[in-house]
């Protein structure tokens, strides 16, 4: 399962509105079929590695990170009937789709045909690889990461403005890894007039999957980004699973402080700046207590000389 | 070598001005002896772990993680002739003693009676775990640790002063333990009138190793505590060997900018503070360029939800 998980890691910030789903079909200790979903939301990770596997995928045991889909599209039949035809001896399912068209019907049918269904293989990693689309599905609106470069001391450029380059090249790339895994990246009015950032991803080989842009901005939006108006505006996108937020300091805090923020990206450089710009605003806290148990430290990894922080929000 | 480096390790902030050495005497891969330089620089480690060893010393081998002292003092003998009356086959030397006293004529000693020397083993790790006493000698001040306990957006406290506790009881504890090695604590005016730090060590055990108090002051300094009227001052301290800043964000700033901080210990609370008070004040860096390539991180290491993080100055 946990294979399969990665297989479908492949497909974040593609699939949107999908999920991105990994599946892996396994006959007699060997590997028949690989899934994952593909760039627009089809074909899905079941029908893709049922595809590879064709006969051998009768008796073998399917591994897919989601519950497969029971509702038919003009875009292609439902997973759930493809398996029951390609006839598995049992379907293992890390966890189970929540999009009310489906929430159980796709196990149903697999086990009304006589399939062995396994659920609950992998969860907290599944659920991990598919947070843009599990969110959206739960809560409405995109999964948010908040990414800040910062000092040691928490600052993302001196008094000047000067902020190039505050990390390396490594953990710039990986930046640059990151946002091709958002459907989304936005950023606020300060940011733009002062860096005009491209917001691009410029990677070898991934320059195609550079997301849509967003602005946040009471004003109007330049050609080519969408407008948020406020943070709360995310509720209204539609088909966006993932969210970057990129900054400055403002747009950071106002995401931070509405509470609208599940997931931390710091790239931490090892300099002192001093004076110089904070990379969080005003968030409106009144005591530390309540500043506590929001966050939960879940990596660190250094990248050149840098350190990258990875916080989830606790809920 | 590391076994006698780590008994090294015991005496740091207890021996200044002399250097917390580590012995250990090991033959026929048995140890026979154990020292390291007790409270107020006497017994050394060498003249402890021939006493341990007895007569068992003879043609056994030496590991010591500094050279032996050759100078003769009305507290006890030279280390070098302690070694020589003992004959062991073999003395082993992580790192040569720079002060003038001695600068080689430990080893000449040893050598001149016949008993063979290495040198330069573990000398990194030697080095690291006498950093105050060596920076004594070779720069005249201390070893001087930045101590500073962040936000992840590095801020110490709230707009309203409100900064306990940003860590939780595992990182104080390490703060403690941290502050048992150091010889004297220093903050700055803004800390000592905010909160009237008491920088005594409270752990079990080592309440009796708080070390001196000094206070960064144009002015007078209380009762109890030294007074350092600005960073450069430092030079003129007198048998400190290790040196903590504790803050706050002037005193930390003051210290950096004059390039007299040589490590930085930050203890990383999983917390968004937004605006509130920064824990480094104005360092007049004026590129980003500049603040690069000067620290180093040798060290991460989780803390209860807190994060250690240790940098060292690049010289």
């Amino acid at each position: 399962m946990a294979a399969a998980v990665a297989l479908g890691w492949r497909g974040r910030g593609r699939t949107a509105p999908n999920p991105n789903v990994g599946c892996l079909i396994v006959k007699e200790g060997r590997v028949v079929g690989r899934g994952w979903t593909q760039p627009g939301g089809r074909p899905h990770a079941e029908a893709m590695a049922l595809a590879e596997a064709g006969d051998e995928a009768q008796g073998a045991t399917v591994y897919a990170s989601l519950e497969p889909c029971a509702h038919e599209s003009a875009r292609g039949p439902a997973c759930a009937d493809l398996l029951v035809a390609a006839r598995p001896a049992r379907v293992v399912i890390a966890c189970g789709d929540p999009d009310p068209r489906i929430d159980g019907r796709g196990v149903a049918r697999i086990e009304a045909a006589g399939i062995a269904v396994t659920q609950g293989i992998c969860t907290e990693a599944a659920e991990a690889s598919m947070a843009g689309f599990l969110t959206r599905i739960r809560l409405g609106r995109p999964f948010v990461t908040l990414k800040l470069a910062l000092s040691i001391d928490g600052r993302i450029a001196l008094a000047s403005g000067e902020s190039r380059w505050l990390t390396g090249a490594e953990a710039r790339a990986d930046a640059h890894a990151e946002r091709a895994r958002a459907d989304m990246i936005l950023v606020g009015r300060g940011t733009y007039e002062a860096d005009s950032p491209s917001l691009d991803v410029r990677l070898p080989g991934l320059a195609d999957r550079s997301p849509m842009r967003a602005l946040l901005t009471g004003g109007d939006a330049p050609e080519g980004w969408a407008r948020i108006a406020e943070p709360g505006a995310i509720h209204a996108l539609d088909g966006i699973n993932d969210l970057m937020v990129e900054g400055g300091a403002r747009t950071a805090a106002a995401f931070v402080a509405a509470d609208l923020v599940d997931r931390l990206l710091i790239y931490r450089a090892p300099i002192l700046v001093g004076g110089g710009k904070a990379g969080l605003a005003d968030i409106g806290l009144d005591s530390l207590a309540a500043a506590h148990g929001r966050w939960r430290r879940i990596a660190t990894r250094p990248l050149g000389s840098d350190l990258r922080e990875d916080y989830v929000r606790s809920r």
